[in-house]
């Protein structure tokens, strides 16, 4: 009975775009809430494994080449390596094509400029890390200071955490709200965090401060490679 | 000036230990924070990849042999490989013997019926996932029903996302609020749940009823496992 509502006929297939530099949490948030009900391939040009943020390595399951047409979400995460990303052709020609055909174009913090840069944001309302508003506004979207922005079939979410609450509300687009509600208790999701720092507006200057210190120009740096993009083409 | 706040002389080490059909999200989380300060070692008995429970596969960075005596924290994750895990003496002799020396012993979700399972939880107070409270007072600890427990060098957090709110307050231990603050900025976590279901008190019977459908008699087995053992010994 109860299970009548978990399961479902056709299992819907989420493509994650691996790139070197990637925060891995921008992408294991998601996974973990959507892998529940259906598959997650992880998409990188080669079979070779991919370096994270913090130096470990994942393996790809798909190369882009091989990956499906239909997929039910395309998924781009973000990290410190999204402005290199930004700049590979291969990643950004598969984000084009495959972009014209998912049912649903979504991305986590920087990896909402990523989609920028393809041209999958162009009048659409996106999310993205506080710290990227700049470089997201100049990829051509309207940058909207939310956990979680849907607009028509391209859904964001802010800064890395925020990709648990992003995969909530995607599995219940999916899958219906009962199913996403027990995927909350799944993964125990009743966040406690210790300080109340979570956004700039909380954190206050000196928290910022320490913060910019460690992430750098990111932003300029995205900034100054959308801006080479528009005089090359 | 602000900076120096952040810099310390002294990196840390943590050494997070693998196994086939953990729960990533249990790791990641943790890792993302601890890894802005210090080193994470991705821990397994040989290097070879080792598969999530999503099938995914992620690459070890040290194997048990060659892992350092004097980690500064010893982590375990959980998921539905945790009993597997119980029974492959590998991993609990590893733990036996890192978790001696280690400054901290710390575990997440069901990770922590595995320390208790290598004896490193009698008569400490933990944390575990909420479907894990048998299994975990099996095997010698004090269960709390809390998202994150501090009894002397034992840190634990409860199910799969608690890992943030353990690694941001494990990052204030070891480097002190200041820098867990801005950690906290840094991954945005200003949480907001789609659903009010992230405990069984709130979530209610039909939702636990979905979840347990999906986590399945995970308790039970690994109280089995327990038992064995203390026939065993």
């Amino acid at each position: 009975m109860s299970e009548a509502a978990i399961e479902t006929p056709k299992p819907y297939t989420v493509g994650m775009v691996l790139y070197p530099g990637m925060t891995f949490l921008d992408l294991v948030g998601p996974q973990t809430v959507l892998g529940l009900h259906g598959k997650t391939l992880l998409l990188w040009k080669s079979m070779e494994p991919v370096a994270t943020e913090t130096g470990n390595t994942v393996n790809p399951t798909t190369t882009f080449e091989e990956c499906p047409d239909d997929l039910d979400v395309l998924f781009v995460p973000g990290g410190y390596g999204t402005n290199d990303a930004m700049k590979d052709e291969a990643v950004v020609d598969f984000l084009k094509r495959s972009g014209k055909t998912a049912r649903y174009v979504t991305s986590v913090c920087s990896g909402s400029v990523l989609l920028g840069m393809a041209g999958l944001l162009d009048g659409y309302k996106a999310a993205t890390h506080w710290a990227c508003y700049g470089a997201l506004a100049a990829s051509g979207a309207t940058p909207v200071h939310e956990r979680v922005v849907i607009d028509r079939n391209r859904i964001s979410g802010g800064g890395v955490t925020a990709g648990i609450d992003f995969g909530l509300q995607l599995l219940a687009e999916l899958r219906g709200e009962r199913t996403a509600k027990a995927a909350q208790l799944i993964i125990e999701y009743d966040p406690e965090p210790p300080f109340a720092t979570g956004t700039p507006d909380k954190a206050g200057s000196e928290v910022i401060a320490d913060a910019m210190g460690i992430l750098g120009d990111m932003d300029d740096q995205m900034i100054a490679t959308l801006n080479s993009r528009a005089v090359a083409a």
